[in-house]
C-alpha cells in the first residue's frame, strides 16, 4: 500500500490525474489502489465532477466506502448527490455502521429512510440501532463491528476465527469475551491470545472485571475512561449488560478535538461556529446571535455607566480608565475560567477540594489586584499628574479582580454540578458580569471620594 | 486483573486500606495485584506517609515502575523523594524509555545524573538518548520499546518472536521491518501477520511505503499523521532512514490535550498558567505577568481616550458606550480568531484559499456589524433620545466589527506563516488591538459629528 509523504504527494497525484486525463484507466485504477484510503479521499476531493465520475465507474462500491469515510461530511452530502442510487446504497451497505448512522443522520429523514430502504436488512437495523441513540453519547459514536468470544474456545480456536473474521472488524486486538445470553464476561488481547499456549483456554486468559460503559453515558467519559487506562477500546453495554458495541481509540480522538473545539467555542462567543468552510453569510447566521446578544449586554453596562453621569461631568477623566479597569477584571475572570475548566475536562480537578480550589482563586486574585494597583498608583500620578485618581482606580482594580477570579472560578463549577449547559458559562458571559461588577466598584468608589478629588 | 467501574471503586478501595491497616499484608498484597496499574495509581495516592512505607516494603520496584508511571509529575517527585536510592534506581529500570526520560528531564541535573549513574547502562543510554532531543518534537514523546523484525522471516516466526519479546514492547499491534542497517523498509501489522498463512514470508505481508516521522518533526504533526489515517502508532526515523522508535497514539492523545489547553492558554492569557494543583503564590507568580501587561495596554487606550477628553466633556454620555463598542469588536475579533486557530489545527484551513478566508471573514463582520448597527439605531433613542448618539454608536459599531473580524483572523495566519511563538497571536492581544482601533474611530466620528448632538 503507498502511504504519501508530504514531498511525494503531489508527484503521485499529478501521475494519477494524467492517467485519468488520458484515459490510462486499468493503470490507473492500479496505482490508485496502491494509495491508502485517507489519500484516495485526498485525491478524490480534488478531481472536477467530470473526473469523478470516470472514478465511479472503476471502482467497486467497497473500495468507494473507505474514500467515503474518510471525508468530511460537508464533502460525503456532494458525494451521494453525484451516484446512482444502487451504487450508492451498495456502499452504505460496506461502511461500517457508525460511520452510515453519523452520515445518515445528517440527511433530512426521507432521504435517509430511501437509502435505509435500499440497504441489506441486517446492515440498515445496525444503523437504525446507532441512529436511535442520543448524540454524543457512547451509543451514538460506538462501532457495531466488533469481535466477540465464548470464554469455552481455545487460543488456537479464537486465532482461526480471527482469520475468518478480520476483514469485518473494526478493530481485532481487544476480543471481548460474551456468555449465551450476550452480556459481557471478560477481555482478552490479542496480545495475551498471541502469547499463551494454543491449546489454553480464552477463560483462564482473559479478564473478568471489565471496564464498561453504558451506552446512554456522556462521550466525553468515555474518552476519558479510554485516555486514563490507555486502552485501544471500550466496550459499551446495555443497563443489563449485554455487549451492544465498542468505542475504538480513533474516535476518542475525535472526540477529543471536538470537545476542545466547544471549549474554545465557550470561551470566545463562537460556538457551534468553527467551521472554516461555510459562506460568510452562514458565518454571520451563526456568529452574530452571540454578538447581538452580548452587545445587549454591553447595553446593560451603558446603563449602568449612565447612572452615574454626574460624577463622570464632574472628572472626565474616569472614562479614560474603564476600558483599562473592565480588561483587567475581565482577563483575571477569564483566567480563572481557564484554569477550572480544563481541570474539570482533565479530571485534575477533583483530586482538590472545590473549597479550597475557590480560597485559592480568590487569594491569587487579591495578590495581582495588589501588584496591579501598585503599579497604577505610581504611574497614574506621573502621567495625570493626580494622586486621587491612582487612589480609585488602584482601589478599584484591586477589588475587582479579587472577586472576578471568585467568579471565574465559581460559575463553571456551579454549571457543572447542576449539569446546565455550559455554553452559559462562555468567557463573554462571566467577563460581562465582571463589567458590570467593576464599573459599580469603581463609580462607587470614585463618587464618595469624589469631594477630594 | 480487576478494574474499578465508579460505583466498585470506593468499596474496594476502603477493603485494600483496611487489610493495610490491619497489617494483613500477603492478603493485601494479593488483592492490590489485581488491581489495574492506573487504579493502583489511584489508591497510592490517597495513601498516608506510612501507609506508602508499608507499600514499598511488599511491592517489587518492577510493579511500583507500573504505579510510577500512571502518576502526576508532582506525584511522581514526591515518590521519588520517599524511595530509597537502590529501590528508586531499580524502579527506574523498569520504565519504558520515554516515561524515564519524561521524569528526568523535570528533575535538576545532579538528581537526574545520580539517577542515571544508578541504572542499567543500556537503559539509561536509551533513555540519555530521548533526553537529548527537544521539547515537543517526536523524537521527545517516541518510545524506544518497539519491535522490529526482518523482511525473510516468516509469520510463523514473527509470531513466536513475539510470544518472547511482547511482554517488554510498548505495542505489538503494528510491527516494522528494518533491513541490515537498521533502516525502515516495511511494517506489517498483527492483523495481517495473524491472517496470513504461516509460513508466509513478511516481505510479502508488509507495506514498503511506511508513512515515518523525522525525529525533529513537531509532536503536533504527529498527533495529526495518527488522526488522519487512524494509525495506533507511527514510526520515527533519522535522516538517513534508521527506525528510533514508535510514537504510540495514547501518547498523541497525550499532546492533543496539551495542544488545547495550550489553545486555550493563549486565548485566556494563562498561557503556562492552566495547573489547578498550585499554591495561590505560585498561581499568581505565573499569571500576574500577562495581566499586569495587559493592564499596560489598558494604560495605552486610556491615554486614546484622554485625547478626545474634550469631545468626552461636552457629550458625557458617550463615555457610556465604550465598553459596548469595545466589548463587540473584542468578541467579533476573537470568533475569528478561534475559526482560524481551529482551522490552523484542524487542517481544515489549507482546503480554502488564504485570500478568501479573510475576505469572508470581513463580509461577515460586515454583516454581524449591520445588524448591530440597525439594533442600535432602534434601542438608543428609546433610552438616551437622541438619534445623533445612535447614529455615532451605530457607525462606529459598523466599522469595528468589519476591522475585527479581519484582525482577528490575519493576525494568526501572518503568525502561522512566519512561525513565531503564537502566544503573541492570543486573544487578549487582539482584543488590546482591536481596542485601540475602535475607540479611534468611535471618537474620530464622534469628533466630527460633535456639532450636529
Amino acid at each position: 500500500m503507498v502511504k504519501l509523504n508530504k514531498d511525494t504527494r503531489e508527484e503521485y497525484c499529478n501521475h494519477l490525474l494524467q492517467l485519468l486525463t488520458k484515459e490510462e484507466l486499468d493503470q490507473f485504477r492500479e496505482d490508485f489502489l496502491q494509495l491508502h484510503p485517507t489519500d484516495q479521499a485526498d485525491f478524490y476531493i480534488m478531481l472536477e465532477s467530470e473526473d469523478r465520475q470516470k472514478l465511479y465507474a472503476i471502482i467497486t462500491a467497497e473500495t468507494m466506502a473507505d474514500i467515503f469515510q474518510a471525508l468530511e461530511l460537508s464533502e460525503q452530502k456532494e458525494l451521494i448527490i453525484e451516484l446512482d442510487e444502487r451504487y450508492a446504497a451498495e456502499m452504505i451497505n460496506h461502511l461500517y455502521a457508525d460511520d452510515a448512522a453519523t452520515f445518515l443522520a445528517e440527511l433530512d429523514q426521507v432521504e435517509a429512510q430511501a437509502i435505509l430502504t435500499a440497504m441489506n436488512t441486517d446492515d440498515a437495523d445496525d444503523v437504525k440501532e446507532l441512529m436511535a441513540y442520543p448524540p454524543k453519547t457512547a451509543g451514538s459514536i460506538m462501532t457495531k463491528e466488533f469481535i466477540s468470544l465464548s470464554s469455552t474456545n481455545t487460543a488456537q480456536e479464537v486465532i482461526e476465527q480471527l482469520r475468518m473474521e478480520a476483514p469485518n472488524a473494526e478493530t481485532i486486538y481487544y476480543l471481548y469475551v460474551v456468555d449465551e445470553h450476550e452480556q459481557l464476561v471478560g477481555v482478552v488481547s490479542l496480545r495475551d491470545l498471541i502469547t499463551a499456549q494454543s491449546n489454553e483456554l480464552v477463560e483462564n486468559l482473559m479478564s473478568t472485571r471489565v471496564v464498561s460503559v453504558g451506552s446512554s453515558a456522556n462521550q466525553e467519559d468515555v474518552a476519558k475512561l479510554i485516555k486514563k487506562y490507555d486502552f485501544l477500546a471500550a466496550p459499551v453495554v446495555s443497563p443489563n449488560g449485554v455487549l451492544l458495541g465498542i468505542v475504538t481509540v480513533d474516535d476518542v480522538i475525535d472526540v477529543i478535538e471536538d470537545e476542545a473545539t466547544e471549549d474554545l467555542g465557550e470561551f470566545t462567543a463562537s460556538r457551534g461556529a468553527t467551521d472554516v468552510n461555510v459562506s460568510a453569510f452562514t458565518a454571520a447566521k451563526k456568529r452574530a446571535p452571540w454578538i447581538v446578544l452580548l452587545m445587549f449586554f454591553g447595553l446593560i453596562t451603558a446603563g449602568v455607566i449612565d447612572q452615574f453621569e454626574e460624577t463622570l461631568s464632574q472628572i472626565v477623566l474616569l472614562a479614560a480608565f474603564i476600558p483599562l479597569l473592565m480588561g483587567s477584571a475581565g482577563n483575571a475572570g477569564t483566567q480563572s475560567l481557564a484554569v477550572v475548566v480544563r481541570g474539570l475536562a482533565l479530571g485534575t480537578l477533583e483530586k482538590k477540594g472545590l473549597a479550597r480550589t475557590l480560597l485559592r482563586e480568590f487569594s491569587t486574585g487579591m495578590m495581582i489586584g495588589i501588584i496591579c494597583a501598585l503599579a497604577l498608583l505610581i504611574i497614574i500620578p506621573i502621567f495625570y499628574g493626580s494622586f486621587m485618581l491612582a487612589v480609585i482606580v488602584g482601589i478599584s482594580i484591586f477589588c475587582s479582580l479579587s472577586v472576578a477570579t471568585v467568579i471565574g472560578a465559581t460559575v463553571p463549577l456551579i454549571i457543572n454540578k447542576l449539569k446546565i449547559d455550559p455554553a452559559f458559562a462562555s468567557g463573554p458571559f462571566i467577563t460581562t458580569v465582571n463589567d458590570i461588577l467593576g464599573l459599580l466598584i469603581y463609580f462607587t468608589i470614585a463618587t464618595s471620594l469624589l469631594e477630594f478629588l
